[in-house]
Formats: C-alpha cells, sequence, structure tokens
C-alpha cells in the first residue's frame, strides 16, 4: 500500500520545473517566416526595413509642392500647371521635388493642370518613411506566439526566417491490461482508450507535437522499455495511468527506477494521484486514468510544464462572475476542480455545479466552465456569487436555460435552434424545474407531473408550487409511458400488477414517470417493498432501458422511444402531458418566438414523432391556466 | 469617380447572407473521429454505446453483497470468507453475485478473508451501466466546433466515423502592379505582398483552407480570369486590394462583370472601401489593401461570412471595461476600430487609444484590442469607461504599463523580464511620461529633460509638475546624444553651429531630444527658422536616423546607438541621464523587485552597452530628491 502525499499544486509545479535542465528548454530553428503561423519566437526580430521603405502617397490625388498653394481658398482658387503637379495612386512614391498631396477629390481638373481651393500643408496625405516601422526597431520579443498579423509585420519588415523554439514532442503512453484501442469492441471488464485522444488534443491545442504509443501492458518491464524509448524520443512524457494506489500501479517505480519522482500525490481534485516526475532532466507525468482527472491534471498541470518548456507563461482561462444556484461543499485538502453550466437570465449570470464523479467526461462535454474551490475553503453557499472559469467565449445571451424532466424532443428542438441559440439543459426531473423556475434561475422547464387525486397533469403543481410566480404553460408533446420489458417480454409482464417478485429499474424520486408508477402501483395494490431495485436510482429513461437491456432489470417505467432506442418492448400505460412551463420573461422575449417558430415546423414535428410514442396534436398550445393562477 | 455607399456593417452582412446559394452551404464529409479535432459537426451524434458497457467498480477494493455486511461496525467487525468476496480493481467488472464494493482502505485482510468495520450500502462505490453515457443518447449536435473531450467521449461511446462540414476553402488573390512577393526585395515604389500572408493566417485560425494566389497585375481581363477560376475552386474569394475609387482598381467592375455587387462602401472605419460581391451563388469580398483595413475587414465581415458557411455562429470576442486616458473623437457615419493598449494600474483598467492611421499594422501588432466606436456616436471623453475587445487572454496583472520616452535600453530590458513579466509601451516623449504617472496612467515612464536653467536633468520638471504625487526617481542609463550626419559627413557638420542652411529631422515637442536641441540652438545662438525642416516631427530616434540615411535630412539630434544601427556618422554632443520615474505603488511591487534584479544582471548590461553610446556606471541607483519633494 502506498500512502500518497498531498503536495500543493504550485508547490508541486515549483519543484518539477525546478528540477528540470534548464528553463528555456526547448531547442530552436530557423524557419522561413511564410511557414511560421502559431510557432513561438526564440530570439528578439528587428525590423531589415522600414515600412513604408520610401516617401508614399497615402491617397489618390495630386502631388505638388506646398509653397505652390500657399495663396488657394474659397475665395481664390489657385490653378497649378500639369507641369508643377504629377498623379499619385494610393502607394505611389512621392518624387524629390514635392512635399504635398491632395486628394482627388479636392481638385477640379482643367485643360491646363488642376484647380484647388485651399492650401495645402507640407507633408499632408505622404506616409513618410519608417511612419509605420523603422529599420532596426524591436519588432516581436522572444515567447510570442506568432498570430497572422505578426507574420505580415515581418515580411512587411524584410524579415525572411527567424528562430523559434522547436515544437515540443510529448509522448503520450497508455497503459494497462484492461484497455484496448479505439477500433476495437470493447468486452466486459475492457475500456476503450479515449484518454490518449484526449491528451492528444490538448496538446495539439497548446502547439505542441503529440506522439501516441501503441498500449503497453501492466508489466514493469515493459513499462520501463517503453518509458526509457520515449523519454529518448520527446521532451516531455506522459504516462497513463497507473498512477494510483492499486495493486497493478507499476508507473512510479519505474519513474523511481529510471530517474526520481519528485511528487506523487497532488493536492487537486479530481486528481489526486498525479505523479510529477524528472527522467534524465525532461518531466515525466503519471496522468490518472479517469477522464475527468485526466482532463484537470492536463490542464493544470501539464500545460503548466508544457508552457513553460517553451518559454511561454500559460494563458488564463477567462472569468466570469456567477450567481451559485446549489451549495458546493469542498475538502478542505483539495483544491477542487467542479464542473458546471453557466446561463444568463434576466440579465445575470447563473452558475449551476453539475455532478462530480471523476469518471464523468459528459460533464466536461456538456459543461461551461469549472467552478475552481481553493484549497482550505470549505465551498461556497448557494446565492453566492463566485469566479467561474469559462471553457471559452460563448455568448449567453442566446442560450436558453432548461431546468427539469429530460425529453429526447427537447433534443431534437435543440438542434432546430442551432446555432442562432443554443439550450443549456440540466436534468433534475420536473419538481426541481418547477423550483428553478420559482427562483429565477432557468427561462423554461419541462414538466410531466400527473395528480394522484385529480388524475390532471402538471397544474395542480403549478398552482401549488408556483402561486405568484408569473409563468405560461405550453404543450411541447403527448407521450405514452409504459412498461419496458426485455425482447420477447420473457417474464410475461402484461401490467403493473404483475411487478412483485420481479427486478425494476426505477426513476429518482421527483420525476414524473416515478409519480407515475407510484401513482400506477397505488391503484394496481402494489407495495413497492414487494419489488426488487426499487430503491435504486436512475436518472433519464435511457438509463432505465440500458438496465433493461443489460438483463439486470427485468422492467422499467419509460417512454416508448427509449424502448424503442434500445430494442426492448413496450406494454403502454399511459399518455401524458409533457409541458414547457416558461417564465414570463422569456416568454415575452424575441428569443421564445424563435423557439415557437420552430414548433410550428413540419419537420420538427415529423423528426419527433419517427422517435414513436410521441403525439404532438397540441404542441405549442398554450395551456389556460385557472384565473387565481398566474398565467400572463 | 466611383461614389461608394456607406452601408452600416450589420445590413451589408445580412443582404449578403441572403444573397448566398443557401444557410448551411458547406458540403459534408465522413471522416474517422480521431481525425476530427477542430472539425464542425454537420449531424447530430448519438452515442453506440454506453460508459460505462458494464457495471464496473470505481474503486480498489473487494466486491460483496451488502446484506451479508449489514452487522458491521466499529464494535463489531464482520469477517467475510475469501468464498464470499473477490478483489476487484479500478474498471473491473462487478459479477452478477455482489452488488457492493468495499475501498481497499477500509479492510483488514485476514488469513480467512476481510475484515471490516462498516456495513456496505447496496451500489456503494459502483459505475453502473450508462452512469456516463447511456446508448442512444444525444451526444453533441450540428455545429459543434470539436474539442479534444468531445473526440474522447465519441471514442468512450462507441462512435468510430461522423459527419462534419467539409474545410470551407478560401481563395486569396493580391493584385496590383505595385505588389511583390515577399522574397524580392522591393524597389521604390513596390510593396511586399504582406496581406496574403495576414488573410492566409485569419482563415487558418478560423479552421479554412486557405489558398493564396499568384500577384495578378491590374488588368480587368487578367483579374476576371483568375476571379472565375478562384469561385470555381472554391467556397469564398478575396479580391486584394483594388477596392478604393481609384483609377486603377477593377474589382468592383469585374464582380459587378461576372455576378452582381452587393455592397462597395461600408460603414467601417478603417476599411470603408470593401466591397461585398456574390458570383454564382458563392461570397467574392473586395478588401482593402491598408493592412489594417484588412484586418478590421477580415475580422468583422469576413469572419462572420466564413462561420455562417460553416453553420456556425461567430464567436465574440473578451470585452473588458476600462477608463479610457485619451479623448477618442468618431465620425458619426462609421462605426469605427481604434487599436488601444490596456494596462492594469491599481487594480483599474486603463486603455489608451493608439495612433489610428489605417497602414500602421504595427497598432495590431503592439495593440491590446479594439476600442469600437459605434455607426452615430461623437466618441468617448477622457476618463470615460469604455468596453475594450481584446485580441487575447492576457494577464494583465503581470504587465508593466511604460509611458514615455523611447529608449532602446528599455527593449533590451523587456526581453529580459519575459515571460513572466511584459511591458506594455506606449512612446510619447518625456513630458507625456510625467503627464502619465501624475495622472496615475502608467508603472513607470522613461524620461530624459534638460533643464537650460539649472543644465541639469529631470528634477526640476519633477518638481514643477509632480509636486505631491509620490514617486521615485532611478536611473536606467547616461547615453550620449549626438548629430546623425550621413556617412563620410559630406556636409562636413562638426557643431550645432553648421546647422543653418542645412535640412533637419527634428523630434516631437515634449520630446526630451528635442529640448536639448533647442537647448543647444540657443547656446549656439542659431534661430531654429535658419534650419530646414525643422518644423516637421519624428517620434523616435530611428525615424530620425532613418530620414538621414535616406537623405532627405542632413542632419538629425538623436542617440549613438541609433546612428549605429542605421549606419550613419555621429558627433556627439551632450551625455544625458535617461531615468525612470517609478509610481509609488510600483515601487513597493514585487515585480519592481523583478525588474531591479534585471538591472543588477551582467548580461544585461553588456547587451546594452554593445548598443553604443550608453553608460551603466549609475544603473538602478535611486536619485535623491530634494525633502521638499515627493520622494518616498
Amino acid at each position: 500500500m502506498i500512502y500518497l502525499s498531498n503536495t500543493s499544486i504550485d508547490m508541486a509545479l515549483k519543484n518539477l520545473k525546478d528540477s528540470l535542465d534548464n528553463y528555456r528548454f526547448g531547442a530552436k530553428e530557423t524557419i522561413a517566416v511564410d511557414t511560421a503561423l502559431g510557432r513561438v519566437l526564440a530570439e528578439n526580430v528587428f525590423a531589415n526595413r522600414s515600412v513604408p521603405h520610401y516617401h508614399s502617397s497615402a491617397m489618390d490625388g495630386y502631388q505638388v509642392r506646398a509653397e505652390d498653394t500657399v495663396d488657394a481658398n474659397v475665395d481664390n482658387p489657385v490653378s497649378l500647371s500639369w507641369s508643377k503637379v504629377k498623379y499619385v495612386d494610393t502607394g505611389d512614391p512621392i518624387l524629390p521635388e514635392y512635399d504635398s498631396v491632395i486628394k482627388i477629390e479636392d481638385i477640379h481638373k482643367k485643360e491646363e493642370g488642376i484647380e484647388i481651393l485651399s492650401a495645402a500643408t507640407k507633408w499632408q496625405h505622404i506616409r513618410p518613411i519608417g511612419e509605420d516601422v523603422t529599420a532596426h526597431d524591436l519588432l516581436l520579443t522572444i515567447g510570442r506566439k506568432l498570430k497572422p498579423m505578426d507574420i505580415a509585420a515581418l515580411i512587411a519588415s524584410g524579415i525572411r526566417h527567424i528562430d523559434v523554439f522547436k515544437i515540443p514532442k510529448v509522448a503520450i503512453l497508455p497503459t494497462g491490461d484492461e484497455i484496448v484501442p479505439y477500433d476495437k469492441e470493447p468486452q466486459v471488464g475492457e475500456i476503450v482508450d479515449s484518454n490518449s485522444h484526449l491528451f492528444y488534443g490538448m496538446v495539439k491545442e497548446w502547439g505542441g507535437e503529440p506522439e501516441v504509443y501503441p498500449i503497453t501492458p501492466d508489466n514493469f518491464d515493459k513499462i520501463k522499455e517503453v518509458v526509457s524509448k520515449a523519454v529518448a524520443n520527446s521532451d516531455m512524457v506522459l504516462i497513463n495511468a497507473g498512477s494510483s494506489a492499486g495493486s497493478e500501479d507499476f508507473t512510479s517505480q519505474v519513474v523511481e527506477n529510471l530517474g526520481e519522482v519528485i511528487h506523487h500525490g497532488i493536492a487537486v481534485r479530481p486528481g489526486k494521484p498525479t505523479i510529477l516526475g524528472n527522467i534524465g532532466g525532461k518531466p515525466v507525468i503519471g496522468v490518472p486514468g479517469y477522464p475527468v482527472s485526466g482532463y484537470v491534471v492536463m490542464d493544470v498541470i501539464v500545460k503548466d510544464v508544457f508552457y513553460h518548456l517553451n518559454g511561454q507563461v500559460t494563458p488564463s482561462r477567462k472569468k466570469i462572475e456567477a450567481k451559485l444556484t446549489k451549495p458546493v461543499v469542498s475538502d478542505l485538502k483539495y483544491q477542487e476542480y467542479v464542473r458546471v453550466k453557466v446561463g444568463k437570465i434576466n440579465g445575470q449570470f447563473i452558475v449551476s455545479p453539475m455532478s462530480r464523479g471523476s469518471a464523468l467526461m459528459s460533464t466536461v462535454v456538456q459543461g461551461d466552465g469549472f467552478l475552481v474551490i481553493p484549497q482550505s475553503s470549505e465551498g461556497y453557499k448557494a446565492g453566492e456569487t463566485v469566479q467561474v472559469e469559462v471553457f471559452e467565449e460563448k455568448n449567453y445571451d442566446n442560450t436558453l436555460v432548461s431546468i427539469g424532466s429530460h425529453d429526447m424532443a427537447l433534443d431534437i428542438l435543440a438542434t432546430y435552434l442551432a446555432p442562432q441559440l443554443g439550450i443549456s439543459s440540466a436534468h433534475v426531473g420536473s419538481l426541481g424545474g418547477i423550483m428553478a423556475l420559482k427562483k429565477g434561475e432557468a427561462h423554461f422547464a419541462g414538466i410531466h407531473l400527473l395528480d394522484p387525486q385529480s388524475g390532471t397533469y402538471n397544474i395542480p403543481y403549478i398552482k401549488k408550487y408556483l402561486k405568484g410566480t408569473k409563468i405560461v404553460l405550453m404543450n411541447l408533446v403527448k407521450r405514452t409511458q409504459g412498461l419496458m420489458v426485455q425482447k420477447g417480454n420473457p417474464k410475461n409482464i402484461k401490467a403493473i400488477g404483475d411487478l412483485p417478485g420481479l427486478s425494476l429499474a426505477n426513476r429518482q424520486k421527483g420525476a414524473g414517470t416515478r409519480v407515475l408508477l407510484d401513482y400506477l402501483l397505488e391503484q394496481a395494490g402494489v407495495s413497492p417493498a414487494s419489488i426488487q431495485g426499487y430503491n435504486k436510482e436512475y436518472f433519464t429513461h435511457l438509463a432505465v432501458a440500458a438496465e433493461v437491456k443489460s438483463k439486470r432489470a427485468d422492467a422499467g417505467v419509460g417512454i416508448y422511444a427509449a424502448a424503442k432506442a434500445m430494442d426492448l418492448d413496450f406494454i403502454p400505460l399511459y399518455e401524458e402531458n409533457y409541458d414547457l412551463l416558461l417564465s414570463e420573461e422569456f416568454y415575452l422575449s424575441p428569443k421564445f418566438k424563435e423557439l415557437q417558430n420552430v414548433l410550428t415546423k413540419t419537420d420538427f414535428k415529423t423528426e419527433v414523432e419517427a422517435l414513436g410514442g410521441y403525439n404532438l396534436e397540441e404542441c405549442g398550445n398554450i395551456i389556460s391556466l385557472e384565473e387565481n393562477n398566474s398565467k400572463i
């Protein structure tokens, strides 16, 4: 059993960098300037030539001697004969005998020459030599990542070759008996190597040259061999994974054997089991295997080392201030990176923390940024203003925030709104959606809540929870809920009454489907305790269907479209209303008009109906709420 | 004479887009997912496989049946025999007979099995099938530009091929009799083709495939021929330049002949003479020839059309709020893009407008962003808070703002501070630097102001202008000022008294060198009126030297290093103090310590001395100010 240390990120990075061969480690190479976009300068560059390199006309017009024009004014036009002036296009050289240019718009052309109505001042409309760049000016300094205008300026200033840092080569070493290449269908217990592709892409984006090695099995000698080779051929080596303290983790032993482990265990979450090592003066980093851990360690640690090698300051992410919707608790021991969704409601940024599992790569794909909780902070309270590091620039004014129940029709709606409008969705069930609307944290919520007393949908819940909140209710779809069972229905399930003694994949509390199941169970006089798995919760229709498909459950309640997608049999139980609850602000905005516009499209309706089990007859209809309620 | 229209940017873009063949015009292609980084999805992608695709252990530990553990607590350890448990590594599958995992840290290994001190709950430390992604989940929507984690998620979800938009091909057509390729040394009247490289780089950065055509001369038939060919082979054509209303501008005629000119003349400055055209349903844009005009038109107009073709929303720039140091006046007719420098002083962003000439590419290279002044705005007053669109994320906390006189030693200092600290310099002369310090708009200012009364440097000016402002004065260098004359000194100039009747390249008012010249002229009893060119001002030593080098002036006053760089003869006149005036805030900050540290380095001193005419004996010395002054 290895006990990991818990070194702070800053300290660990400092110690690793200090151990490396030397500060600006990247070797240089000389390249042609027109191939240098995105490369990093390894020298200070001084101009070879002035820009412009001759006195040139800034306008189309006539070059003149200013002293010939001094008497001209509106009351006293002056004529200059052709022998005293000369036409110039923009960029043409000024001849030594002239010292001023008059714009073509400001002259009258006559047979004998030009007539002017105002005096020209010396040097007007002339770009003197060196106006933009003077020869020997310092143009760009070492460490500059070359942008398009830099290249143009170098070229204009007579520079043809420059010294840049060689692109750092980063070796990516996937290891593990359970890892298989991405083009192989993984068996149970096998994991497809997606991390190497993640790391490859990140290194590419930083401007490095990644090289992915073949997968090495969990074997000390084999790992040692490939690490030795990679260190010899690269500027930096990433070993993935084997960096935690499990039984088959050889990474730290190999690094120790070939060089030095500087730190094993960093105070970052996810990402704690990271190894920072040095072999032969080069950084060798053991990156954890869970995708989000890997992403965070690449982003927070590896990137910084990479830029260091390249003589550059690590670029920082854009930060925005936003109001936190839910409390976030953090361990004092770690700097924690919580993935969040960001939305803008009523002009204010709203940030919602996502699931924190370090295996959930979907939280990075769907997320908008990190809420970084420093070491020694216990986290934040709901309603606090926090800083969020966003993954990319995004126009949040064009992003609709949807918090509530999930339905596939929403996904299809999103594809019709793109690219003008985006939907940022959080799937928290119907009741969660109602609460989000109440707190002003969403533009709309998908809800489908059956009221057991009245047998009606949604309106009783709105009355109960949203008194005084201005909202509008609109039908999106009607959809068929039913029992999803294995293909061929081997347990011969015909109705809810058949469930006792069988196993079920259930939905979470607060989900409309859960409310429906409980209603149907009660109607059928079935006790939840008689059903295996009733207490294990899944968060989407597809997750329930997948559980049935894998034969871990005999049945689950869900929509027809999910059963169809998973090729399951389906016993219809109930047609329910899946409505959108809209905030007043959103309902009155032009963005709602765009959404409404999609709902009228035949293409949209056809695509949703093709999923199966959907009825769009009332799609887009506003549902009347009673007068004492809150309809606008 | 063609009169250009003045259509607003939004209207012009809308009309051009409406005229194009169809909305998502980019053709699709199917590619392997591991080659798709940065490509744009042309389809919605649904998961093929759940992640994880089997119930898997989230920890290294033992899989157990939770019901076997219910009695365990600290007072009542429970032993489970080897037949009842099975070891799992993280990621290993959970066998059907188990439903819980106990972490390795939480067990005691015994001979007969494991001992535990707390009950396990069902499903603890197990990642159920589909926890991250469920098969058939909508993973990513059309229009998404694929990031590294997207690729990883696609791979993990069993996706091997995807449909993406073909990369738009953008033809770049340089035209003009005066344009020569960048590897040819330009003669007077010739201009090196730097714009094609600028446009190439920008298209690359957007994710397009640029193709630069050979330079076409100013000839209607030849331009028509190359435009026809480019339209046939590309998705978008850029013609540079010939878009203004000069005598040899064939661009609009060619577009009109082959298709339609939608707009000629856009309400943007710089960039007005832009042509938006449509040939055969494809966009053809005439981009103006001045580099900054070209940059703005590419950035504001062409980029938007490019993203439109690719089915994406054009990314917006990061905006920051900053205090404006100087008034900016703008014509009501145009949306104007003023290049600015951004600094952060005392926690506040400060923005300084730069020179506005549309030919000054150095303003884009050295600038930090655009101050965008909307059409129908007259501009902003000094001290107003304005929004700046910054070119890139940058840590302004690590950027020193230097406003004042320029000296080459400052450039060298900057290279020693990089990459940890950057210097953002504005060259406004010594007096301008003193005023910037007074207003709190700079960290430091380089100054070298001779007091004609006392013959001393800088201190009298500080007393006069900075009473009550807390500052520190430090010597950077002493340097030799003198007369720069043509090689071999053909006019036989020996002293200031020889200048009458000759031509001079002079510095701007407020520059220390100008003050020195005026002092020397007075001492020598020479009248400025007797010297040609006294009133034409240049802003740097090198600009003056270049003027002498080009033989437009017989002499100029400047530092030895500039004369040496331009290979001119030099007649020494005066050794002056070039000091740094430091704000108290900066002097007391750790950043000053870093700067001070550079000044002690032998490498730095040697490099400055090698420029010639420098004396670094007192470099870094704090200069005592009198007691009634403001030294800390």
